[in-house]
C-alpha cells in the first residue's frame, strides 16, 4: 500500500498549505479508517485462535477463555492429537487430522526427560541424540503445519467464518501464515523468538551492547568479553533464523504459492503480546505495538481440592515446597528421582511434586506425588515456602507473582536464560540437573527457605511486579479486542518496515554526505594547489626577469 | 552505584551455580528494595510539584489536582509572579520572590502576538526581534531558576518536607535540578525536548531514517532529500542542546557546586510522562520508563456557563466554531483581527473566540469574544463543527478527543510540527498566519465543516485515540504514585546509561573483531608467502643442483 501512496505523496500542491498536507497519508488513513468499527458497549466480534502445543498454550488459552467469557465468538483450531490442547466451554474447537498418533507424541515427550541423563553419554552420542530429537520436533511441527495449511476444506471453512482477528503463538508460525493468507490482523503471544526474529519483525532496536542474546547467559551489564560474545551471537542470529525456520518457510511458500520468508509474514502482525515484564527481563526498547503481559496466568485462581488442601494445611509452620518441571517433563530417570526423594526426606517441609514416573517403595511421608499440579493455586497459598522449577516463563512469573523464592533446574530452550535473570535478582538458586546431589539440593532448599534475604528480595520483586495499573490478562484481552474492533493497529506500525537495511541505518545518506565532503575538500585542495602553482610560476618568472 | 557494583560482579564463585548468580545485581536490587514501600490500599504520600509557566502547566496541574483529590499531600512551588500558575483547593502552594514583575511578563506575552506581523518586517529586523525575544525568554527562565534554586531558605524548607517524588516539566529543568539535589525520584511530564535531549536522556533509540526531527516538517516517510535534512539536523542537535541549556547549566553548576550537564540531570529521571500518542505522533521506539498520556486534559469536563450555553444553543443546525491561539496569545494586531472578523461574518456558524485585543465597532453578531475560553468543554459540545487553533499539543488532543476538525495557524515552537502531523492525517487544514486572507480562512472553514471526509476521518482518528484501556490522567496519576511508593522505578532503567557512545554502538567490539580478522588474515598471508618462498628456494636450489 505504501508504494502506491509514496507516488501520490510526492505531488504536493505548493500554492496554499490548505491542501498541501492532505495528499500523503490521508488515503492510507482512509484505507484503515474505512474498516474501523465504532466502539460500542457490549460489542462482540469473532476470533480465530491457532495455538501451539506445550507451555505456550497456557497464556493463549487464558485469553481465548476470557474472550469467550466476554461474549466473543472464539474458535480454536487444534490437531486431533496433542499434549495439552483441548476444548473448553468458553470456545468452540475445530480439529484437523494429523499423520501422527498419541504414542509418537508420548515418545517425544519422554525424550525430554532424557536431557537429565545426557551428561553421562559420550559427546558424539549426546550431540547425535540432541540433533535427532530436534529433527523429530521440527518434523512434527512441519507435519502439523502441513496438516492445517494444506487442508483446503478446513482453510475454506475458516475463510467463510469472517473472523475479525487471529490470536496465535508465532514461535511456530502456522497461525501467522494462516492469518497472512486470510488477510486477517494477527495478535501474537510470545516470550521471545530464539534468533532475535521478534526484533527484526517489529523493527525494534536491539543493541547487543546491553541487550543480552538468548543462550549466552549474559546480563544487561556485560564485560568486554561478554559483549564480544553478544555481538558475535547477534551476527550469527540471521543464519540461525534461516536454519530454524527453513522447514516452515517451505510449507508457507507451498501454501501461499510464492517464495516467502517467516520474517515477512511476522512483520504483518498487528500486535505483539509479550509474556514478560521488567521484573524478569532487562530493560530494553519497545515498539508501540508491543504490550507486556508478563504474569498473565497469575490472576486465574481456583480453590485447592479437599485432599490437597488437607495435605498443605498439615505442613504446619514449615510449609510446603512446590515441585514441577513443566508441562513437557513429568517423569525422571529412576536414579535421578532417588536423589530428590532422599533430599525431600531430609527437610521438614511437605513437598507436592508433579511426577508420573516409577514410584519407589520408600516415598517419604512428606512427599505427595501428583499427575497434575495446581501450580498457581499452590504457589498462591501462604504455606508455599519454595518452588522447584525448570524455569519456564509461566512458572517463574507465578513464583514472582506470589513471592515464592525458587530453586531452578533449567532443562532446555530459554530456561537457562530465564533462571539466570531470576538469579541476578537474588530471589532464586540455580542447580544443574546433571550434577545435582542430595546435598546441593538440600542446601539450595534450606538457603531459599531459611535465608530471609531471599524471601525479602522476592517480596519486593513481587510488589513491583504486582504494582501495575491493569491485570495482564485484562490488558491482553483489551488489545486483542482493539485489533478486532479496528481490524488491526496500523497507527502503531512504524515506517521503519518500508526501509531497507542501508536506509534504516542512514548509510546511504551518510555515504552521500561523505561524498559531498570529499568533493568539496578535493575541490578546495585543487583550487589552492592551482593558485599556489600560479603564484610560484609568477614568482619564478619575476626572478628570471 | 553501578561502578562499585561492577567490581563486585566480576568476582563470581565458579564452584557451584548456587551462589554464582547472586553476586552481581543482588546488591543493586537490595539497594532499591530496601526503600520500597508496600502497596497498601489507601496509602498516601507526599509530592513536590515544580511546574513551568504557560501551556505546560495544563497537564501538570491536572495531575497535581488529581493527586490532591486522592489524598496525597501535594505542594506546588511557583514564582510570586506568573502568567498561569496559581493555587487550587487540591494542593498547597509555596511561592518564591522573583526579580521581575507582572508588567514584564505581560510585555513578553504581548511580543508573542508580534509573530503575526513578523513577515512584514525586513529580514534583519525580523531576526534581531526573534533573537531579542528569545534572549528575554531565556533571561526570564534563568531568573526564575536562580530565584528558586539559590533561595537557600526555600530549598532547606523543601528538604525537610520528606517528599516521596518530584513532578516537573523538564523543558525548563529547574524542577529536575532540584529533584537531583534533593535525591528525590523525578517524574517528568513533556511533549518532547527541542533538540532530541529526551532521547539522549532516556537512552531511547531515535533513528533519523524514519523519526522526523523537530522543526523539519518531515513525516515518518521521507524522500532521500528529506532524510538528508533529517540526518543533518540530528548531527546538529547536540550543539543546539548546548546552546539552549547553556544558561541553565550555569545555574545548575552553581547550585550543585560542580560542573554538570542538563543531560546528566535528566538521565536521573525515574519516569517520563509523554503528552502524545500515536494518533498524532509517528510510531517510534519507546523505553520502559516512558508512559504515553496524550489527551490528558480531555476527560476533565465542566458544564458551560448559562450565557455561553445559550449562545451555543442559539447556533442551531450550523453549530459553532471554537477559536483560540493558546494560553500565551490572546490578542492580535488590529489589521490581522479585521481579517478574522470579516471572515466570521461570512459563515453561518457562531464563533467563540478567546480575544483580549482591541474590540472594533462592527463585531459580527455571530461572534462572541471571551477573555477566557472553556475550550475543552466547548469542543466536547455536539454543536462544535470546527476548531481554529495555533496547534499546541493540548488543544490538538482536545480536538482529536472530541472529533472536531481543525483549521490550524501555527505560531512558534513545536506548533509547526504538530499541525503537520494533524494535516497528514487529513483531519485539519493548515494556514499561514502571515499570508492569511478572508478568502483563505473562509475556504478553510468551509472545507473542514462541509467536506464530510474531514469529519469522517476525524471521527475514526478520535475512535482510535479514545479506545484505550485506561484514561491518560489515571495512568499519569498511577505511575506518579508508583514512583512515590517505590521511591523511583529503577527496574525500568536501561543499562545503556552506563555505556559510553563507543560502547553503546559496540564500536570497540567491532574494532576488536576487525583487528582479529586483520591479524589472522595477515598471519595466514605471511605463512603462505613464507611457504611459497621456501618452496621456490628449494625448487631453484634443485634446478641449480
Amino acid at each position: 500500500m505504501h508504494f502506491s501512496l509514496s507516488a501520490l505523496c510526492e505531488h504536493r500542491e505548493p500554492k496554499m498549505k490548505l491542501a498541501a498536507f492532505l495528499g500523503c497519508f490521508m488515503l492510507a488513513f482512509a484505507a484503515v479508517g474505512a474498516r474501523i468499527q465504532p466502539r460500542e458497549p457490549g460489542w462482540t466480534g469473532s476470533l480465530l485462535v491457532v495455538p501451539m502445543d506445550g507451555s505456550h498454550w497456557t497464556g493463549v488459552k487464558a485469553v481465548a477463555e476470557e474472550m469467550g467469557r466476554r461474549g466473543h465468538k472464539v474458535m480454536v483450531v487444534i490437531p486431533e492429537v496433542s499434549v495439552l490442547l483441548g476444548p473448553s466451554k468458553h470456545y468452540t474447537t475445530r480439529t484437523f487430522p494429523v499423520p501422527y498418533g498419541k504414542q509418537q507424541l508420548d515418545e517425544l515427550q519422554a525424550r525430554n526427560a532424557e536431557v537429565m541423563e545426557r551428561k553421562q553419554l559420550p559427546l558424539l552420542e549426546k550431540i547425535s541424540t540432541r540433533l535427532s530429537n530436534m529433527r523429530k520436533f521440527v518434523a512434527l511441527q512441519r507435519a502439523t503445519a502441513e496438516s492445517l495449511l494444506l487442508n483446503h476444506e478446513l482453510v475454506d471453512f475458516l475463510k467463510k467464518q469472517n473472523f475479525d482477528a487471529v490470536l496465535t503463538s508465532p514461535a511456530v508460525p502456522t497461525g501467522a501464515i494462516l492469518a497472512y493468507n486470510l488477510s486477517l490482523p494477527a495478535v501474537y503471544m510470545l516470550r521471545g523468538l530464539p534468533c532475535g526474529l521478534d526484533s527484526t519483525a517489529t523493527a525494534c532496536p536491539n543493541p547487543p551492547s546491553y541487550i543480552p542474546r538468548f543462550f549466552t547467559n549474559n546480563s544487561d551489564r556485560m564485560s568486554f568479553r561478554q559483549r564480544v560474545l553478544n555481538v558475535l551471537v547477534s551476527i550469527v542470529e540471521p543464519l540461525l533464523c534461516r536454519l530454524i525456520y527453513w522447514s516452515t518457510e517451505g510449507v508457507a511458500s507451498r501454501f501461499l504459492q510464492r517464495d516467502v520468508s517467516v520474517a515477512e509474514i511476522l512483520r504483518s502482525g498487528a500486535l505483539w503480546l509479550l509474556r514478560y515484564d521488567f521484573t524478569l527481563e532487562f530493560p530494553k526498547p519497545l515498539m508501540p505495538n508491543m504490550v507486556l503481559i508478563g504474569g498473565i496466568n497469575c490472576a486465574i485462581k481456583n480453590p485447592l481440592s479437599k485432599e490437597v488442601e488437607e495435605f498443605v494445611k498439615g505442613s504446619g509452620e514449615h510449609g510446603i515446597v512446590v515441585f514441577s518441571l513443566g508441562s513437557l517433563v513429568s517423569s525422571m530417570p529412576k536414579k535421578k528421582a532417588a536423589i530428590f526423594f532422599k533430599a525431600f526426606s531430609m527437610i521438614p517441609q511437605r513437598v507436592l511434586w508433579r511426577y508420573t514416573g516409577e514410584i519407589p517403595d520408600n516415598v517419604p511421608e512428606n512427599v505427595k506425588l501428583m499427575k497434575w499440579l495446581p501450580q498457581n493455586d499452590l504457589l498462591g497459598n501462604p504455606k508455599a515456602k519454595a518452588f522447584i522449577t525448570h524455569g519456564g516463563t509461566h512458572g517463574i512469573y507465578e513464583g514472582i507473582c506470589h513471592g515464592v523464592p525458587m530453586v531452578m533446574l533449567p532443562l532446555f530452550g530459554d530456561q537457562d536464560d530465564n533462571v539466570h535473570r531470576v538469579a541476578t535478582r537474588g530471589v532464586g538458586v540455580v542447580l544443574s540437573i546433571h550434577d545435582i546431589t542430595t546435598e546441593t539440593l538440600v542446601d539450595a532448599l534450606n538457603t531459599v527457605i531459611n535465608d530471609s534475604s531471599y524471601r525479602q528480595r522476592m517480596e519486593k520483586l513481587s510488589a513491583i511486579h504486582n504494582d501495575r495499573p491493569m491485570q495482564p490478562l485484562d490488558l491482553a484481552v483489551y488489545w486483542t479486542e482493539f485489533v478486532m474492533r479496528h481490524k488491526g493497529a496500523d497507527h502503531l506500525r512504524p515506517a521503519a518496515h518500508d526501509l531497507n537495511w542501508l536506509q534504516y541505518h542512514s548509510l546511504d545518506v551518510i555515504g552521500f554526505l561523505l561524498f559531498i565532503v570529499l568533493i568539496v575538500t578535493l575541490a578546495t585542495f585543487k583550487c589552492c594547489a592551482l593558485c599556489w602553482r600560479r603564484c610560484c610560476r609568477k614568482l619564478q618568472k619575476r626572478k628570471r626577469d
